[in-house]
């Protein structure tokens, strides 16, 4: 039995006239089927109501039954910190160019949202992770990230010192640009040109990285997502702390920055067709034939 | 409850003088507490059986509540291989230089074992790698692996090319020296030195790490370990195919290695006060505290 | 003043249709202009004498004033080893796929052709390795490399040890799969794989890069050219010797392989238009524009 | 025929005890010589001019014969900085932690003074970087480094976008944290920690060393100590630039900044026995022997 999408919600990037095109065609298409198009609140702003419903991100949570996200795969964390709490599934339409998580293409988009209308679809899980800043006891900050939590030295000094803890116990104490801690989500994303370790989506790990490790030998390590992570910054050292490089905070002496898997996670839909290891090769240039 | 280690089996490396006088004392200890000792076969050759029964692995498999091995991590991954269909579980007491696994040292074997034997200890679940060469739809070699399989270009050549699916859908084809498949276990062992991620023993993760690929973009990636790898060599390429490095065959052209996760699994007890993060710390020089 | 290319000598890739085709092309072009064509003796049998004279290594080293080499980098490879002494300049045509040193396209080939008869081109310079396996005070074998020799395990074991000295002074005791030491030209080859570094051809260093060193720290090393290196393969251990991919012999324990610049260097000449850089950006995939 | 050092300077770490110990220590030894003794103006004020006769770099760069320095590697780097364009030698005193270029034990300070005293030392040039930054045709920042000049993405944003150009020639467009232009001196500090070469002082290049480079295939690559680097900063994308971590200013979009090899050298002095390969093998925990 397939689940029903009767009211779906767009959330284009701002500021790309071809978004608007593709969004205003996808909402047309949406309403010739019946279906309820409610347009994110700031989207809506950026390319004109147009007749359609705007709504706010807690709007959307209660009342969409899909959202669809027209964009890179920036715009998509964005609204999946948004949605995360909610279940709602996205669906992520690129502008051109292949997304990592934004996998149909904007020629194929009225097929591929047919064809998942219709039920036929590939539904997948990634997990967030939930880290809140704690300071003298306090907790001073808290947010999701689906790709990454990095703490790094902000734009003062050379380079920030961490003592980094996995369930209480130590794993080592870092002299580096910084640390990333990341989902398998955020594996093919910043953490990535740091050296990290690609996980694939189905692999319960959670990476942690290194940013520019003083000592050579400091390689990235994953462990268990169900561990929890404590990244103490040491003093005097200070840092900032960003969470898929779209939020961001400062970090004081002796904050820890603790870090999880959060409680809710994202579904993703992917139509007909879907390869993980497709999409790989083609983002990353990887041969699928043996060489001529 | 604790489970009662009756009957205690010991292997030991061959040819070293150090690890015959290690044995002989932890033998003559175990008698003294009224345990039965069994020397592993090769084992009783190499230091003589000084009175103690000597016994095949297939008996050991049959007999032992544990096995207790000296040496290095080398003669635990044989040992390891041996004993991983019984279930009997395994402590390691290196010889001087902690090893990932051996990690109890020869000066505190006694106490250590002493812990152990009254029931204070630590257990932890290793999993192991089944490997089978499938040459024309036959099976023509199986053999598990504790740490690693690798597929290598063998002697001949200077590149080897290979095609990697998981769960039958396409990675990529790669040009390069070869190719690793490793458990957490081994992401410390060869796979480290090739640039492969560390995988804690938690993590339900195998790592897939590319020997000098041909193409830069290509990196190591973790896929769950309830995948199935198959790594066909490309005629006219031909290769070998090495199991913790310790066991080998050929690999002709068009073969296909199936690799997945070993129904058994290795137990591995590690005496009180252990930490894989530690051991980690001290086998990769990493710090345990901030710069003086 | 330019040099005036009279005779020219024809180098192809054996066992391919397309380099005979290309090859009886330029050969036919060439004698139009009243250039002598000579056809290195194996490339003779492979396409066919076809009315043009046949010549050794030996002769083409005194009778030609240019070599164009037709296939790709390993052909240019060999041709180098053979010509780099007698200083008879290169110039490479591709069939197909752009080389690292063959940057002229089969396409382009005459017009490229007509471009150097006539004077217009760039020269460049590349220097070579001079190896020697010295045993018990002996010289047992000698090479010329133009990319690299490597000293590896061979097929036995998993790894190699070896001393490592510059100028008589001890660098490292190495434990790897083996060495790499390559110069600037070898530098985009088999050292890249290793994550060696790349050196622009106008810089006078060799890379020293251990492959899958069991130590972390272990780094690539680029060295003046001036200097010598010493690699004593340590006993038990023995390995295998490689030059350009293309050579081999085998490394006895306590064998020491000295390497040093060669006296004679290979000379490319360029079409109008060559740029390394862009040759670099084609064959790594990196941009040469911003993001859209 | 040795110079003759009869004027020294003396420069100290700031706000340690122990180098304010180490340096009268020193100050008085030199005296005692009959050596006249200068302190760096800021050194006196943080030691306390104790009767000796404190001096700007600029006096220094005069007067003095000899500069030691006590500190680590960045006190070093400052006063290098300061001191290049005089031609003064530096000798490098550490505190306890061997340094790169720090390479004299505070113990044994006094043996390796009266060596190097007497004419008993190995004598090392060491090229710098000067760089200019270049806004709408006009020189804004001057700067040297003996390490490095980083070009940064600051704490704004997650990436920056650079044109790289060397002798005019584009290189690459790069999407990246920074970029970090690095002589061989350099070449084991930041730049390493960013996956950069080692590059020996003897060879004539400069690492060119991508930080986080979004695509998989950029590496770092060396060119020659006589090709000019120009990287521009692509808008709207802004950045800061760092010379060896201890200067900075900002750098606006469209900015060039103009790295060549500096007309002046560092001469460093080191005391018999010095070693640079053994200096290494102890900073990045290389084996000098083999494994037991």
């Amino acid at each position: 039995m397939n689940v029903v999408f009767r009211t779906v919600a767009l959330v284009g990037k701002h500021q790309s006239p071809e978004v608007a095109e593709s969004l205003l065609l996808l909402a047309a298409f949406l309403r010739e089927q019946g279906i309820e198009v409610l347009l994110e609140e700031s989207t809506a702003v950026a390319v004109g109501a147009q007749g359609y419903l705007a709504a706010s991100y807690e709007t959307l949570d209660q009342r969409a039954d899909l959202a669809v996200i027209l964009g890179g795969d920036g715009t998509l964390l964005n609204a999946a910190r948004q949605l995360a709490e909610s279940g709602v599934p996205l669906v992520g339409v690129n502008q051109g160019q292949l997304g990592f998580m934004t996998d149909i293409a904007r020629e194929t988009m009225l097929d591929s949202m047919r064809s998942i209308l219709a039920g036929s679809y590939s539904r997948e899980q990634r997990f967030l992770l939930d880290a809140e800043v704690v300071r003298q006891g306090a907790r001073v900050f808290q947010a999701l990230a689906l790709n990454d939590v990095v703490v790094n030295k902000g734009d003062i000094g050379r380079l920030i010192e961490l003592e980094v803890k996995v369930d209480g116990e130590l794993i080592h104490v870092l002299r580096a640009d910084g640390l990333i801690v990341s989902t398998p989500t955020g594996s093919t994303a910043y953490a990535l040109s740091a050296n990290g370790p690609i996980l694939h989506p189905a692999v319960a790990g959670i990476a942690i990285v290194p940013l520019c490790p003083h000592a050579l030998s400091y390689r990235p390590i994953t462990i268990s997502d169900s561990s929890i992570v404590d990244i103490r910054v040491l003093a005097p050292h200070e840092g900032r702390i960003h969470f898929d490089g779209q939020a961001h905070c400062d970090a004081q002496g002796d904050d820890v920055i603790r870090i999880r898997r959060a409680r809710c996670a994202l579904t993703l839909l992917h139509p007909p067709g879907y390869s993980y290891f497709a999409m790989l090769r083609e983002k990353l240039h990887w041969s699928s034939t043996p060489r001529a």
